[in-house]
């Protein structure tokens, strides 16, 4: 069976298993720390990201945005209707750039700031850089969420699904990093009822119940966390 | 005739003139000083990066790795052995990882640093951000330098071409990236032989012309840099 190097903290790592979840195309996942840079890890991906796909023949393929090129290329093409990417160019322009809008942009600004300083320096060692959160950081990020949420929530009121009419792989990546920061705490889902509307119905969808089961050692979620009905 | 936003020090604007220019696919260029973010240009791409790719009808593409595909998809496929891409979904996954490698990896590690503070901030203003360069930042980029060229290198030394038998869009990612690091005179090739004898091949294709001819205001290049015997 092929492997899935994840943190579960980790967005793309969620995007990559919401997607391998939809198409129902099993793996063994194996919990990497990224922080650590294991030789073998590194080995398998000299840039150290998440997540790290190993088929059945020892090849690598490293990263969300190369590997939901690759399931698409060999698994979605065949799912019709059930396919989470577009036949038009310039749909599947548009999901390309919502996705890397979250998985990279997002990243940047808000989840991978929020995610280092809450979790990682939980489990880091003093060495490896861990500690207090920096308090600076935390602020920042978090005056960032704002904005996103509003993108979010303009892009959810505009169209049925975040790319346009049907559910895509920019839904995932959008849903992959609202929920690693919704087990922080750090939405406020009062202030954005239309995006609220949207992530209950994705939280809702059968690929999303492993996400909603897991939990991080020394970390408990948001009390709504798992609830369909938030 | 379409349009690109470019600038003449981004590594992935250089990228994408690259691409096009393979395919023999005019476009008319307009230089965006990205630190600006005019509100005309954030209409066409809110995340701000470059560059973005306007059609006929109006319509923005907006970053590498999403022109990458689309150009692909709706040129690439009819040029048989001058496709920029390969059809075996691994081998695509390869050029896909090297080309993020160049772009975003190196881009994060080397050239984004070292063009922001050896070349905006010269044209931005103090209430920008303009000013005199930050050396830590020089210096932390400088000393990543040498690792990358040793990969570049490594590749350069296994394989015809980095991604393997033929040219393709990791070659042009990676040759985009050098060649600014090569205008602002930041590579030793006495250093990397390997790497200068497949950068040497790139920079006489017809395509790198318009790139060595091209001068940023204020600012010589390296007196090798339009050399193709340097």
């Amino acid at each position: 069976m092929p492997t899935l190097f994840h943190h579960p903290m980790s967005s793309s790592s969620r995007f990559v298993r919401l997607i391998l979840s939809e198409y129902g195309f099993p793996v063994e996942l194996i919990e990497e720390q990224p922080w650590e840079k294991r030789r073998e890890f590194l080995a398998l991906n000299p840039a150290a990201t998440l997540p790290v796909y190993v088929d059945d023949s020892m090849r690598a393929l490293c990263g969300p945005a190369v590997l939901m090129e690759f399931l698409d290329e060999t698994h979605g093409v065949l799912k019709r209707e059930r396919r989470l990417f577009a036949e038009d160019p310039f749909q599947r322009a548009e999901i390309r750039r919502l996705t890397e809008w979250f998985l990279a942009k997002m990243e940047q600004d808000v989840t991978r700031p929020l995610v280092r300083e809450r979790v990682y320096k939980l489990q880091m060692t003093a060495a490896q850089g861990g500690g207090a959160p920096d308090s600076k950081a935390l602020r920042t990020a978090r005056s960032n969420i704002r904005q996103h949420m509003k993108y979010l929530s303009w892009l959810a009121g505009s169209r049925p699904w975040l790319a346009g009419d049907r559910l895509t792989y920019a839904d995932l990546a959008a849903a992959a990093c609202i929920s690693v920061l919704d087990y922080l705490g750090e939405i406020d889902w009062a202030e954005t009822p239309i995006a609220k509307e949207w992530y209950q119905r994705l939280k809702s969808r059968p690929s999303f119940r492993p996400l909603l089961a897991e939990r991080v050692r020394g970390l408990t979620p948001v009390s709504h966390y798992a609830d369909l009905d938030f």
